[in-house]
């Protein structure tokens, strides 16, 4: 039995494990809940959903502690507190999957640079593996540290890696334009968040300046093997979850769709929670809604040579919680499907 | 194994059945699905939430070969339809679950009063059981023929049941409010489900004349054991899924919240899916979204003397296809509970 | 030229007044916009919606140099506040129109009551008129202080009034079941307002202590001339605008649909703003958004002998701002429907 | 009085239009409006907003007695429809502004390209004005015919014009991304329209074939003086109303973003409907809902050297029925404003 404790769970991504994480038919169990809001509160009264399924409490951290409750600890905190805790964590021989940004990018200058903060644990950088199984389910099974990826960074990558790997695509023309839904924000209320200003509207925010950009970068980088630049632009969209990437790239030769769209078929062919859709079908969010699946489509504007490369994903699953799930059952020999295959709710 | 044929399986109904099914643990089998629309393609094509859990085609219905293919068949079509079809089904010995109204009430002359069409197999109505575990869990385990109940009488019954059944509220003051999400219309295109006209837009319907008043009547009137007449006033609000019941009823007593609380909690003891709130927390849809849960809260007034019960519900989860797989758990020999521990969907 | 000041205009009930006033066709202008958060900042990089309408910034209050700036003064701040402002607002021989319902109720001790605050200038009370023209219109053209009506009791109001004044309604019958979308709660952001508390979500709040019951039972009660208990339950459903009120009473005769709407007709025949919808069609808040009309319907269930009459209204509009300028056009002489003959924004 | 009558009244565009003109303080007249849908019946039974607004009735098409009732026509219609209309109008004399696609290219053969069909009245093809008065206000003045831009084309142009008309752009470098409320698809019930089918659901559609291309090529290819190609997406997100167009170009120079935002305010210094926002502000679609502004922003990305131009509209209204009253206001001498200056309605 694998017990597990999160820290956080009383946000979006950490009440959102605990949904997938009620259903794991594993030898997996949630051990430990930490809230700072609501310590001492019923989990089931925080999360009205979760009523009947966990009689536990939200507890407060005892960082030193951790080790006689549990075999592994999932970060549910901002960057910046997730890696003061990382360090003890991991001291304590307890693995750790963050979800924050804290571990993401290999380069502590990087992370200073779009953060503006110091990287007070950078020596845990280069163990630290991006927890994209997509692209390192090999080292994810060994790892200490996983890296949770972003969500929106998610999203782009699996839109773009097939043609970026095949060396198809002009490196300095990808653009990623994102939608997504409110609850990327989080819980807490603020005026971005505030029903009035959301509903009926849609707005671009952060451009230019997005942290999730230096991990598009770094990523399609690797896999091109050489440094990347990439304009994204997110968008705030009227809906709870779902992010819909869509992705421009100029191709180096012409391509019809269905080649591409064979590209990634092979290209995805054995991966569990990447859906590949057929010609004339492009991905939308709320077929992915609740789920770990990223869907992924395309088409090829051939009057203008460029690739148009979808991928929609719920933001809280494939792009958080379900990704935490499928990481931990890399990291400890589970089926890596276990508590996953769930369809997207519709309508 | 006990194999199902799903008879309109690519409706709303149908597609939120074949949604809960591919989790089922037991030892069940979705063997079937037709559909008139769309026989010869690809489930997953038409419902792409599904992508991946189905290669299955849809077929035409023929109705006279379905005991070759399965055991038990659920009708998801229209009422007339269902009627047409249940009798030739029953006759190959094979078990029936109906989502339509065809065989829900007692009566064929209610049922003509009210839906302007002659019962055409008046005969199957005594022995078919009305599928709402809650009230006849023991009828259904040997139910031949489970008529699945509304969503707005799942939720008021649930809602005002234990009072009635307390015999402490004024027969005739029973006054039921609903507020349903869009997709209770169905898949269907029309004016009603039209984006622009219920995005927000609140609005009553069928005021005075729907259909599922005299399913409410019956219900409660058993548990009462006299004749109920209630008044029942639809609405529909802007979102796709949920119902929100808010049931108005006189007291013949003084009471105390607290109290009438305790009348339900006692009633719904055992009940694995209807949770009753605590006081000062009300039901709300979100909490339910996507499961088979029934949220129960109340509170009484006593400056008018009135409770004011509330029950949510989704309406394609404990409002149809949710119910109906507690149905075939408990004619089938499954836990009651089997594919329907899965939380709400928050936020 | 009449000379308004707004205290508290960057709220949503200024904000919306602002909308109205930039189009009143009148002798009519807004000289002041005070605003405790934004005092120093432009109204247009406030209210974008207003950008190229209004080059003025908000101001901070000086409540004793208001007489040199304005003629009348619209008080757009929480209640307890305006009960503070308005006494010495009226000595400098202003007029005012108070959003908040300081002064709505007749009698100190129902409000200390509901509003569990003591009253500060209880002796104004009875000088007070209740801003609803389709029943005060004579005193509030000669009003020094006019007492804007709550959204719910408008709405409420309006869709009983006819009949308790008919005097066939059973006055211990009338139960008040509102739908209302998330701008009644203000600008601040707030759990209850976050957007995804809110979206895909209906719930029941302050039931039976909601302060707008007793303006409401104070209305309907001096239409009836004896008092009224209501049993008043308000909803949050998914949308920005809008009031669905919807009024159960039992009537004391047999009546007809066609019957009842007679005399809702007949009773609104010269309102500029009620509009009474013929039988077979109900109230639809999209009909009225942005607007300050009401629209009323009704169906008579004749099995229950009770009527159900709805009312439509958009919470800023009629509900709020429109009320107000519709006060102002009365006391000031200006055409009652000046600024205020738009349409609702459909689709 | 300049009499208008209205061809395909009862449609968004339509009766969008309506919603303006009853609000027109000038010498305007709404003299007759056709429906084929509708006609017989009253247009505030078929549109209820304008209840107490029109108490005329939707009428049959007479072509060729339009002389005897109007001095000009909108056609309201599909295209094909419109040029089947356009040339008989217009040969009584009457002047003609049409919402549809048929007279807003120059090129009969472009026009076959993108709609497949023949186009049987190109001879008009080289008298019409494409109606976007930014670009065109001089010779729409003395329009006969006036093709009323699309909405995606209008949010396209006016964000990328300036940049263009100062040479400082790669001109095959423009890629315009659109997220689009529902109402552009009409008021005609289907599956893309379904409200459980676009709640929560964000998705491109059309990619690399929609119709409205060719008019952004054409437009923005008549300001840099030679032809372009652009990379064009529109997206359904879930609301109503607006547009946001993301317009992605790379500039031939170094250039910040406050340089950028002096061009366009320069560009658009006159415009009395394009609002230009100061820096670190972004349209967004609600500050111009159901009015005619067009709100643009923009940010300069120096890491990629590309540009970040967006433009807000409400597609019913500058995008369409709005757009149709400022060209009508050119057309007949009107103040160019009239029935416009309304604000967007916020929240």
């Amino acid at each position: 039995m694998i017990k597990i404790g999160i820290v956080g769970a009383s946000g979006y991504s950490g009440s959102e494990l605990l949904r997938f994480l009620v259903n794991h038919p594993g030898e997996l169990q949630v051990a430990l809940c930490t809230s700072e809001t609501y310590a001492g509160q019923c989990i089931e009264s925080v999360l009205p959903n979760l009523r009947g399924f966990l009689s536990a409490k939200f507890e407060p951290l005892d960082l030193d502690s951790l080790k006689e409750r549990v075999d592994a600890v999932v970060l549910a905190v901002p960057h910046k507190v997730a890696m003061s805790f990382a360090p003890k964590i991991l001291k304590q021989g307890l693995r750790v999957v963050d979800f924050s940004a804290d571990y993401r990018l290999e380069d502590a200058e990087t992370y200073q640079a779009w953060y503006h903060t110091e990287h007070t644990s950078s020596e845990l950088m280069p163990q630290a593996i991006y927890g994209l199984p997509e692209r390192y389910r090999a080292k994810i099974r060994d790892a200490q540290l996983v890296a949770n990826p972003g969500c929106y960074p998610t999203s782009a990558i699996l839109a773009a890696m097939p043609l970026v790997a095949q060396g198809v695509v002009e490196l300095d023309s990808i653009i990623v334009d994102s939608k997504s839904g409110i609850s990327g924000a989080g819980p807490k209320p603020s005026e971005n968040t505030h029903y009035a200003n959301r509903e009926s509207n849609v707005v671009a925010y952060n451009i230019g300046v997005h942290r999730h950009t230096p991990e598009i970068e770094q990523e399609l980088g690797a896999v091109a093997s050489e440094p990347i630049r990439v304009t994204f632009t997110p968008h705030l969209v009227p809906m709870t979850r779902g992010i819909l990437s869509t992705v421009y790239m100029r191709l180096t030769e012409e391509m019809s769709t269905q080649e591409a769209l064979s590209i990634y078929a092979g290209f995805y062919e054995n991966e569990p929670f990447v859906r590949v859709l057929p010609s004339d079908t492009y991905p939308e969010t709320k077929a992915v809604l609740g789920s770990n699946y990223c869907d992924v489509g395309l088409e090829v504007d051939t009057r203008t040579r460029r690739i148009i490369a979808m991928a929609a994903i719920d933001n809280l699953g494939k792009g958080a919680a379900g990704a935490v799930v499928q990481n931990l059952n890399l990291m400890f020999g589970f089926n890596e499907t276990d508590g996953l295959k769930v369809p997207g709710m519709m309508p």
